[in-house]
């Protein structure tokens, strides 16, 4: 790996942040993101774009950045517990978009470069990344659309990417304490780097540009269904498991509280906007919220 | 310690929780609280009692549960590490109540007795406990009150004991990632023997029997205060911080969520009912919102 990759890899994530955040503002039909650019006291720097009270999104956000560490926390790598300690940089896009309507999924995006340091050696670097979706009412072609667009951006990459990088989403999104996954999935991996850097590059690009391509449809097709209070308190209340998730769970979200590295409120945009906890809530059998849990939650095959 | 004390504890507790629960309905007014009685598969039972949707109170939960474990988790006794691993059992209640009126603050107690088994020695025993509070605007009198009863409850007992266990509540209620207090404190104390069995269990009994004393008049003054959606905006928003804090730093919390020791919805009724995440919210300079953070959420001396 050379500088002029890092260089690359750095215009194409500001690039996508641009492009999704233009189709996502063009889904919306109303609001603006608005941006605030920030610099880290200890090295590094980002741009958070946040969109809030649109008239499809009721508050999403795409953040770029670009951090340098001293010390890599473990938490930044599972797969590589030698390298903690070492000096690093990070990059990525992290999105995470909650729309309005309670047919309307929420979906959540990121992509990054890691590259660690190692004295008298080359450097070590990996990707990491994927995107997945959280439906608060279920509707099967939304599930096979999104996950056909995951399958068909990993074709003609590593062998079987798809089927790995989709267990592997259903392995991480997962509420422990529930027992229930977060969403339907998608694509999810790390410590990416066995096809060589230009090979992962084109793969992690392959699925970032097909990130829209992915969720845009589902949008136009939900965001204007009509819709009943009890839906939007059930969606409140579904959201407060993505709450619970992100917190609790979220290797990004836990690292940056813990670590203060990065900027709170560009971590914590991933939050959803209003969130309502129900005491020992229970959706009546046969019912649509019922049939979330019990059907469209659970790891499947979708295409 | 005999078998007769811990039958005294749990009998203290039960007639505690309800006496909390019916001085809190008559402070509500309209709604009762709801009992779910349940057991723990692997051994111990409790008594969650959850009220929703009350005149006065928007969601409070009062729980006693009992449980017995053969191997206590290290984030069970943090000044006793040399226990990890013993067989435990552990009782307590545990209570927070959230007003629907944004100027009457949220408040928490817990009190609680851990006894860990040693082999051929005396079982190691400990109370932990306190209460604390937490205005989403703040009054003067409120806060005055408040920490007047916990320095009443504590005289007579350990030298110093408001004074320390203020600041160790001060200091445990702190969001880290935020830099801010979760409220105005009160007391926090835990791995409290030092008094030998009778007299601390009388100082646990003087604190939570002072619970209701100190809630229940700010309470009745702020309950029907007329308020503006803009209060009431400010008020959900603040409540995440109070989500912040329960899931990523409160020690029975994520206890609960990692060891799957107790029941999940017992565990998380402390969790706000209604919540609003805003990004990068800023209080209007010289607002009480802004001097909610600026003066009342700093610990100082409030008698």
């Amino acid at each position: 790996m050379e500088v002029k990759d890092i260089t690359a890899v750095k215009q194409f994530l500001l690039s996508l942040q641009d492009s999704i955040c233009a189709g996502l503002e063009e889904e919306d039909g109303s609001a603006c993101f608005h941006t605030d650019q920030w610099d880290r006291e200890k090295g590094g720097s980002g741009i958070t774009r946040v969109l809030t009270d649109g008239a499809t999104i009721e508050k999403g956000g795409v953040n770029f950045s670009h951090v340098f560490g001293e010390a890599m926390p473990a938490t930044a790598t599972a797969a590589r517990p030698e390298l903690a300690g070492r000096a690093y940089q990070a990059m990525g896009v992290s999105l995470v978009i909650h729309p309005r309507n309670p047919f309307a999924p929420t979906s959540h995006a990121n992509f990054r470069l890691f590259v660690a340091e190692k004295s008298h050696e080359e450097p070590v670097w990996w990707f990491g990344g994927g995107f997945d979706m959280t439906p608060y009412y279920g509707f099967e072609e939304d599930c096979v659309h999104w996950h056909s667009v995951a399958r068909d951006r990993c074709h003609g990459f590593g062998d079987g990417y798809y089927s790995k990088f989709k267990n592997w989403c259903d392995e991480y999104f997962h509420l422990k304490h529930r027992n229930e996954s977060r969403g339907i999935g998608g694509l999810f991996f790390d410590d990416l780097n066995e096809l060589g850097f230009e090979q992962t590059f084109g793969f992690v690009q392959s699925v970032a540009t097909g990130y829209l391509e992915a969720y845009r449809p589902i949008v136009a097709r939900r965001k204007n269904m009509p819709f009943e209070e009890n839906h939007r308190r059930f969606q409140e209340y579904r959201r407060g498991r993505y709450a619970e998730f992100n917190l609790v769970y979220d290797r990004g979200t836990v690292f940056g509280l813990q670590s203060g590295v990065g900027r709170i409120e560009s971590i914590l945009m991933s939050l959803p906007p209003v969130v309502r906890w129900i005491y020992d809530y229970q959706a009546e059998p046969g019912s649509e919220e019922e049939k979330l849990t019990r059907y469209y939650l659970k790891p499947r095959d979708w295409v």
